[in-house]
């Protein structure tokens, strides 16, 4: 697997400066998921991800060298009863699909990962649809699927 | 399926008056699990839950009418960047063996949906594991079963 | 588990003198699958189960002291490129609800085992749907859950 | 999707002069099964293939104008209870890795069902693994994923 993952690719914290190259990227996120939110929650989303509240999600970006994003992550530390410090959770995870397998997504979820140790999470996890091929053959290089399902009321 | 589901069961918060009964049944569900809590993890999750911080889990309790507690379930409300108000996240979710098949554990998610309307938390879900058949048999009554499967790192 | 399960339970062929109770389980186990076959196919798979060609199921009923049928399986020995000699499918099994409960599914498994055994088989497999709860639980002590999806056209 | 997929590609029987080309492509199929068989199977698997006993699998070749393959299936028709005629199990499907992507399993499966119509088989039906992305992108796009899980001895 690339040692060298996406060499000109650099994760940093999503930045105000980013909102208009944000905002297209998570409604590619959405669209994939067949979703579709409001203007107001997306709105909300971003001055929440602009806050340093630790209730909300924090962002991260994946930037080219010509300071282009080409994808993002949301991640949210929260706490679980089974751990003194936190879980993280990525929520979402999107890759322009102009920038695919070059390595940018594994390279944003170790940042997630490291963020996650700074922080001492006892557990980083995400889910995915069963049927997303393409993502699942890189998170089975980075995780472990659980045997958990999920159910929603 | 049971109009009257557990008729002598009454859903209300754990109290501080709760902490012996509750240790037992959160270390059985841990059990059930196969997994084991430090004692200083058990009494943070317990200092949390009587916490009226809302970083925290609430916690509901199952009791009978002679007061025993035959139940618990931990409800995390968290942010979501796809939401405006909460996700409403069933953490843990456990009814004493010898009080099983009477409606509790329905009696307890029926409670923290009403919870999670009372907050309009936008999502409420949970995650059990794949060969839960007894609880599954439960949840595909009150709940749908997402296509989405759990990474963990 | 039951060291002696269902101990007035015995298995032997399907014989000529079943069909009458044959049918009501056989359709029952259809019902269960939500599935409709017409008679003239049921006509003819007990045809075939009455055949001695290979290239036919076998049928194994339950039957309890009173010679009363409480279950039935039907099992194709069939030719596998990964075997010389055959796999062994079991494609229907079924128990009388009201027989349930008692060891009489396990009794018709191993029953398939033996005979899988006495025919030098390499595989015995069968097919059941992720939410037959009750089912799995049973097929969980006598068998192993493959990685494997089922595809259909 | 491709209107004219793998416009170069045959699909024919297999025949007995493909013997030393369809050693290695069965071969490489077990391979990314992990699996191993010994020789004397390998050649028990061919004789069974080269025969017109209906017990036994048919081969079909996707070939390239050159004569070479590129890819096999093993199919086999096998009785039903739930049917008078046929099911078709497709238990082996395997294309040359260098000539993936290019509509050759499409045109196999294709020539499965087409066979199968024939036939009159009432059910076509295969098993993958589930975390097979590769395969199953394809298999979305012919078939449905059933809600069926294999258990095994």
């Amino acid at each position: 697997m690339p040692v060298d993952a996406a060499p000109d690719v650099t994760i940093r914290p999503i930045e105000v400066g980013d909102r208009a190259a944000w905002e297209p990227l998570f409604r590619s996120y959405l669209d994939f998921y067949k979703a579709t939110l409001t203007q107001d929650v997306i709105d909300e989303a971003w001055t929440r991800l602009m806050s340093s509240d630790p209730q909300f999600h924090i962002g991260l970006a994946a930037v080219v060298t010509s300071g282009h994003l080409v994808g993002i992550a949301h991640v949210l530390f929260h706490r679980s009863t089974w751990s003194k410090t936190y879980y993280c959770y990525l929520e979402d995870l999107f890759v322009d699909p102009a920038a695919r397998a070059k390595g940018v997504g594994r390279k944003l979820i170790e940042a997630v990962y490291a963020e996650a140790d700074r922080r001492r999470a006892t557990r980083t996890y995400w889910a995915t649809q069963e049927f997303n091929y393409r993502a699942r053959g890189l998170y089975d290089q980075l995780a472990t699927k659980s045997p958990f399902v999920q159910y929603r009321r």
